[in-house]
């Protein structure tokens, strides 16, 4: 079965498959081919509040046909309770164990390495309300906006809390500079953790206007402290220890689909997953045709197997 | 003449010369090689507001035999005229031709090119004002804090100025969601030019807190952008140009002071200036013997010919 609308016709000399274009029969195995699917979520099931429609039609058909779903998603800015709520509201199936975000693989790994200490907290409340879930104290969120001169700042206003054992850096709007400075100061002793939730650069954006992601809120942190962080959401390699470990995932036998090569692909890539692009969201076809030419094993690395414009564009194909 | 107390002589497998162990005969030759001194300011002349015993003193000796001073600081944070003040009350004399600022030189550049649109300036009046000083229009500076949701940021708060060619990132402790936002959106047009005044991770800073630089807010922007910025500052090669166009300095007849590797150092080298760093500010003699193992060329160029404790200790070497 060709699909005629495939965009694929044009790109004859790409190494990556369109879905669509594959006949009935390599359709079938390609599907049983999988007992896990790992998904991301921004520009793969949504676009900010609004369904990707069709997504959540294909994801509840995958799981009717016996596959494992996990959602697995850098998003540090809810919990895994608040997005149970998301995912119901835009007809998903989905239960806390499938929720992969980026703020409960943080808490799940302090917790996995047993930290004891307290966690300085430059992100939301989707990260705290998850530490709290695992015992571990931390700093509390919201403004901490610059309302003295530097001179003060630097003197006398700012006190470090000695209890303070990791910094954990995700998504922040109320990035400020006293927020800044007060990571930095605490990565300043070697043995303070320095955690990641993610490091992409930019939400999927339909406008003119470029939304700024959590990987610019980690890069001013990362340069004030002169280290680099763990990052603990995708394309890191704690999701797939976490998979491994708690749900006994089959690499070989798992599928990433996501939307961005250099976080969803190549974390696909790096844990042996077979991996599927959706051109909903940030990454293109010219993106992947630039990526293929490439030296570099982790540009390399972003090169999806497979791509479909849409989720939706798979419903017709999967067997009844 | 050796001086008793140099750290030098514990560390005698440094290629870099303590410049207080050499003897009068070489110190007579080693002044009598420079036409110009080029030196960084805070973490050598100062440290925010407070003088570096004795550096006020070294300068006036250089000027008063004869040297053409510049005083090359990378702190966007004033202008020329505002530095005359701090200059003349730490005790240095300075003239506004002397003093090349980021700020100054970001101004200067855009007008060297031809700049004719209007600039979004990230940073403090430092920059402002040197625009106005050469008439490019410019955005004004201050706060543009987090005041509504993200959905409302994207959707209607946010008007691009169609006017708008040229982002300029420098210091600016008002760093802000929709600060990043907006310079990342005006950069998604490739013929947007992208400037930083400098990329400095860090101040000068004597207890244990990290004060954040502007190389923070640099990388934060240029995360979101997807782009490198032009530097303007030091090491950039801007000031080189400068240097030799506006003031026809010969760059083998130049002593570059500074007190960090990766800007004033790195810049000295590239210019074929000799180098001396001053221990008095962000750099250590553990970080020189650090590079001096490094294969990176950009890393060894971060090693000076000469190192001093401090300013005023190259007093005493002067010929009266």
């Amino acid at each position: 079965m060709t699909s005629i609308g495939c965009v694929c016709m044009a790109k004859g000399t790409m190494k990556t498959i369109c879905l669509t274009s594959l006949g009935k029969h390599d359709i079938k195995s390609f599907i049983n081919s999988f007992d896990t699917i790992l998904t991301d979520c921004d520009g793969v099931l949504w676009l900010g509040s609004e369904l990707i429609p069709g997504a959540n039609i294909a994801l509840n058909t995958f799981r009717n046909l016996g596959k494992k779903i996990f959602y697995v998603t850098n998003n540090s800015t809810k919990s895994r309770e608040e997005y149970i709520d998301k995912f119901r509201k835009l007809g998903f199936v989905a239960s806390e164990e499938e929720i992969l975000s980026s703020s409960y693989l943080s808490a799940r790994y302090l917790n996995d390495i047993g930290f004891k200490k307290k966690v300085y907290v430059f992100g939301t409340s989707g990260i705290t309300k998850e530490l709290d879930k695992v015992g571990i104290h931390h700093t509390e969120v919201g403004p901490d906006p610059m309302v003295c001169d530097m001179g003060t700042l630097v003197s006398s206003k700012t006190k470090l809390d000695p209890e303070i054992g990791a910094v954990i850096v995700g998504f922040d709007e109320q990035i400020s500079y006293p927020k800044i400075l007060k990571a930095g100061s605490y990565l300043k002793n070697p043995d303070c953790l320095f955690l990641a939730t993610n490091t992409d650069q930019q939400f999927p954006s339909k406008s003119n206007i470029v939304i700024p992601g959590a990987g610019c809120i980690v890069a001013a942190v990362e340069c004030c402290a002169g280290r680099k962080p763990k990052v603990i959401g995708k394309p890191g390699d704690y999701i797939r220890d976490y998979l491994i470990k708690k749900h006994n995932i089959n690499p070989q036998r798992t599928l990433m689909i996501g939307d961005r090569g250099n976080t969803d692909i190549l974390l696909g890539t790096r844990c042996g997953f077979k991996t599927l692009m959706v051109l909903t969201g940030v990454s293109s076809l010219v993106d992947i045709e630039q990526w293929e030419k490439s030296d570099d094993k982790e540009i390399l690395g972003c090169v999806p197997n497979y791509y479909v414009n849409t989720l939706a564009d798979v419903v017709p194909l999967l067997p009844k």
